[in-house]
């Protein structure tokens, strides 16, 4: 993940630390009142390699605090425990070792109550930094502590996701919040938006927080393009499912059809066929019937991708994925609607923890942040002119570059704060426990 | 795992049920006990497929109870929770699907307390069963209840021995019982004792438990024969690493090379080499020096048989392992003796918790009961005349009789009336994670 | 695979080494006889890790009479190709390095001409040391040269095995043999041979050739039993998958039932179901329809255990494998009459290259010899006294004393003069690309 | 692989297909003389499921003409067999069925001669429709036949380098063509070529073939930058090897990192360290000491990468690999020159058969074209308003869209008239066994 890009000003003021000290209270808070409704045992284990416990993410991204800042910024700086640096170390081989990520969960000492006196340590000790009374940190430990709060945002998110794929593993199909049914709507009809296109920018601009692999800020042509107004819904995946499309190879990409044969993939992750005929879907409010009208979300690109050709098809239009020089073009002039909220927005704040339908009378792109993370056609790579930061951090992004695919927009497990235009999420092609989903594109 | 062999008695007499209900409590406790330093996190972890958590194996006992006897039994059944029925089955297709043994650290739920609710909702309801005024129970329900308890008694020991292998996997090293170090001895020399062999006898006699693969007792012929005295030390294991046995072919089974190989196989199980040089291991009582004149455990068979064929050129004599007979053979009459105590047997009760050295002055067989299992080089197979029982029972041993290996005479993790002369436990060739031990054996 | 024995008497007369000779001639002529149905590329392929190529067939058993035989015993010994030690060197670590098993139908050079010219050229210089005007061999020599002599007919055998696994994966189906239909008969009713038991002794006795793992001669005791007259038909088998024999965990081993489903087991190995509702199998003659009264082959031990087990519940009788000391004890007193010809001796000589049906009116055990490898219940494992020779062929049979089956009796594959009464073949328990069949053996 | 656009022009005069049937029989003749070096054992094996044997690349490309041209095109049209639709057909699925990839190998019938038999007919039959008196062709069995003779170039390129990778499989090192050595020089220095960017326009132009990825030509925006004057050589590979660069993570892509370690990767795929201390590369002209300023090749992604991040650090340069746009806009204005010889275009016609150096004095850039194919750091997608072709040759191209790396230029392998600036080459990013080789690029 990605890596703070430095303050345009060198000059920190009492109130930046103010303000910053007291997002950092809001959003390490944040992360335990996420963490309330599991017990010690849901906290502790890894459902598969991909996911990690929630005892881990907890003391990973108090380790980030750590590491990073107090290890560097902190005057007579000694560990809270020195084995942590090797067992909460991700992937920053800048900082040595690192246990083996497919054995997070065996990790059950230390326990719970000693992860969370870790925050509460680290907490202070880093509020402590931050006083009003406290010399000036440099703009570099800022940029560090802006940074990890937006780690521990993304963390936040994957918290969710990992706790809904370790309780999918579970017969007895626990709830994690139970708020269900959400909401029922007459919904949009499926339409399209047009645009121009030409030589654009895109990547992040302005003074505010972004990761280094959202920058430079740079040119792109684009050819004029068309994007759906919202996201495809469990409707239309159905249709495409009825329409045999897992079993057609015209429609799959050459990976995509190994992959749907050798796991015998037939639905969405989260979809299981009920005894009723119907097709159920667990969520992080328990089994519950699909609804129709709900966005499509926990499929891989290979089924987007798939699901995008059968489409084309049946609209006898030039359909695709769009590109994320398309969608960010499309999406920047949206982006404050989105902080205001929901249909533009439908965040982890809104407390729905589900992607929900859009109802008839909005209009234009609909659905852009939150709800469900986007698949683009991207191939997730640096934009020209990228420069990884120096030190460990600069692991956070540029060596993911490679055989991964960009995402756009935010979930409806993505704290609202922490997603913008610019924002570049990817994962692998065969990824499906994120709240992924997908959004039409056509050539104009 | 085995099933009862019906009483010769078909009549109960109430002191029967008393002294049943009396061992019942004894037993059950016994369980909790060996939980108690565990945490609801070390509770909850598997960590690989052939482990389980302590959790699950605190539940499936109870499981057997409830549905091998209370399911037949109890007037008016009615499940504790129906979803346990399938949850923590563990392998008996007669009773139904099982929830996939690789998964069972997946199911946080219910949790630890609920699985101790379900312990005493179960307790009572078989204590009540048993009670002095309730309607006497079968004779088959009494001998199904004495199968629960022997089962229990073997998940006593994979409860322990899965919390070294987990414990194993945490670079902490946490400690389950810190009682280090144990004893330290002038150790017994190495000797030979002496067997006619002919036409003996092997399997279960008398009227005491036994599990159905002990029986019938029956007919085999031995040649003369010799047994060592004790097992196999780690100064002697360490003489055959030093050696280069763990890179010599030729001391190898085909199988056992390519283990070797592709295992990268250089020492026992939880050795580990530390920067001082020497040898450490890693043990219920945390990481300890390796004690020379211990016995060697957590050797896989393919270990044991390397070591006995590079035995045999050292010492210029045909060496090899015992077969099954061979052991009962030379054990039978010593059975009595391991009841009473050291060195003939340090079982669980003793509380060392690790195998003990001999010390100089004891004569005959020793450590024959107790310290490690002892491999055999008896495949486990059927004996002549094996009728496994009707009924899901019958799963408990027989489906196993396959590319398994006998061990004779019980670990320092066994209780220590579970343990007889006709006791067959079985692990595949590979296995290491269990007290496993060597004793050589010598023609004639 | 085994290791001489030495002959009795260490002198050598000159008519015992032209005997050999003349041997040597006809068994090395017979592994040209069998390669000549196959073309250049059919000689090169290896289909799977478990067979070989054609080719290295030819060169392997070629190699064991340089490196065993020439390299010691000859005077001025030069290697054909120095090369070839390790590239035909199958698993004899005494001799050195091998080219890895899984990749021996990489090595398209030497090609099959060279390989041929490898054959005559040791053919020549081992004939000139058994040539009547040469110095006398030392006995040693001799039994190596029988040894090699064994050896090469196993390889016969695995020749034609391995190529039809090879015409098994070509959808061509190509023909081996067109020699089909064999024959149909009125087949014998199956009827029970009772034995008494007690104690017998097993294992090689006389002077003839035998390997040393039928040694020694030793004692066991056998309770009374009873053996099914014949082998298990095609049609008993089609009764067996009928009932659902594949599909019910009841009949099965545990490990068995995972092979089954993890495999995707229905039928035995060959066998195909054919558009016209029939089933159809593979063979060396083609791909042709199932034979009911021909005995079942290319079963694995788990689907002989399997039927057996149904094969009891279907008869109310304790039916089940026989061990390996019953067959022999039963079979030894007709190895001569499977010497005289069908039906008690279907070898590779007769032509059939496959299993025969046999007619009513015979009595007595059928089939012992010939047809198919009888799965036993026994482990492969040492007899009482066992000892592997020195030197390099010690690997022949020991090391893989661990994890495999004991099979009796011969196949249609096999040369007539290879067979005998003491002889132990080996496999894995889901090894079924040999010629593996059935018997039924009974508790009297 | 690709699809034909369709000619400009429907109509067809007979010039132009006797010239398209002169180059035909070239082509096609150019295929059996690559293969002539060969034995029949050579050409049957398969020695990765990433490669085919030599024998299926003769039968498949002859299968393209028949199966996508006689099939359509020729009146009262008859399969030469029709088993070989299934058999040689490689991976459309609009076609039917496909022989299994992996078990391309174990296919000996139709053995060499019936396959060279096929090649005969098929041509007999495809001239025979392009003759002067047969009656007109469409243009789009035109643009089929072109299409099928870069087809059949591909696969001549596959050849050899699935030839290269069979015989690094055999110990004895077999020998493709004896043409060692080659050529040495005083190599040119490593310069830049800075080129000035802005909107320009890639992918095919003309009237000449292309494959359908390559269309249509678009405009993409680029940032000055610069390229290296020739690629990367053994001399700089040996000193990043030298400082330790396989072995620090620093440099490498996380996914490459996982690759070099749990494959073990310390060096180019052939290379291979001698007893001399020297490293050897194994190329097809034999094992041979690896020249220093020949171009590195047989390298992955992830390799090109790492050194490029490596160099950067060296050089204090934005060094990165370029992406294909940056290298085909450089490439384009030399394409010409490429077609007129070395140094700019060393093709499988200069009979090398390997990189080779450049000499001082030659000027810009140089090696584009030939010697080895260059990774770009462009993921392989379709471009702004691609149509994939109707009909099974859709598949040709499109559906390998996702997780695979551009590469450009051509090799030593590459048939000279079939490279163009805008060919677009694409394998996954662990690929090694192409003549792969590295140009680093710089930001202006």
């Amino acid at each position: 993940m990605p890596q703070a890009r430095p303050h345009a000003s060198p000059v920190r003021s009492a109130s930046a630390a103010g303000t910053l000290a007291a997002r950092f209270e809001t959003v390490r808070a944040q992360s335990l009142a996420l963490a309330a409704p599991l017990s010690e045992a849901d906290c502790q284990v890894q459902s598969m390699p991909d996911a990690s416990p929630a005892k881990w993410h907890l003391a990973h991204v108090t380790w980030f605090f750590e590491t990073l800042v107090l290890e560097r910024f902190e005057p007579g700086f000694a560990p809270h425990d020195p084995a942590y640096r090797v067992l909460f170390n991700s992937y920053y081989n800048g900082i040595g070792e690192q246990h083996p990520r497919p054995q997070r969960g065996l990790i059950t000492r230390p326990d719970l109550a000693e992860v969370l006196a870790y925050r509460r340590a680290v907490d202070e000790r880093l509020l402590a930094l931050l006083a009003d009374d406290a010399p000036p940190l440099p703009a570099e430990a800022l940029a560090l502590i802006e940074l990890g709060l937006h780690h521990e945002q993304q963390h936040q998110e994957l918290l969710l996701t990992d706790v809904l794929h370790l309780f999918s593993c579970n017969p007895l199909a626990p709830v994690y919040q139970p708020r269900w049914p959400l909401q029922t709507v007459q919904p949009v009809d499926l339409s399209w938006v047009d645009h121009h296109g030409g030589l654009v920018e895109i990547g992040h601009a302005g003074d505010g927080f972004a990761f280094d692999n959202e920058a430079p800020r740079h040119r792109q042509f684009l050819a004029p393009y068309r994007l759906a107004n919202r996201l495809a819904t469990n409707h239309e995946w159905l249709a495409f499912m009825a329409d045999g499309g897992y079993r057609d190879p015209r429609w799959w990409l050459s990976a995509g059809w190994d992959w749907v044969r050798t796991q015998s993939v037939r639905a969405p992750l989260y979809w299981r066929a009920g005894d009723d005929g119907r097709w159920w879907s667990f969520t992080l409010h328990g089994l519950v019937p699909v609804d129709p009208h709900t966005p499509v979300t926990h499929v891989s690109l290979y089924e987007a991708d798939a699901y995008a050709r059968w489409a084309a098809a049946q609209h006898g239009l030039p359909l695709r994925l769009p590109t994320e020089a398309e969608w960010e073009h499309a999406a920047a002039p949206l982006a404050a609607d989105a902080q205001r909220g929901i249909p533009a927005g439908n965040f982890v704040d809104t407390g729905a923890l589900h992607p929900l339908p859009v109802a008839q009378g909005h209009e234009g792109l609909l659905q852009l942040y939150g709800d469900g993370w986007e698949w683009t056609s991207s191939a997730y790579a640096p934009y020209p002119g990228f420069r990884p930061n120096a030190g460990a951090v600069g692991e956070y992004n540029a060596k993911f570059m490679c055989d991964q695919t960009v995402l756009r927009g935010g979930s409806c497990a993505t704290p609202r704060d922490h997603v913008r235009a610019s924002y570049r999420n990817f994962f692998p092609s065969s990824a499906r426990w994120q709240f992924t989903a997908v959004r039409l594109a056509c050539d104009a």
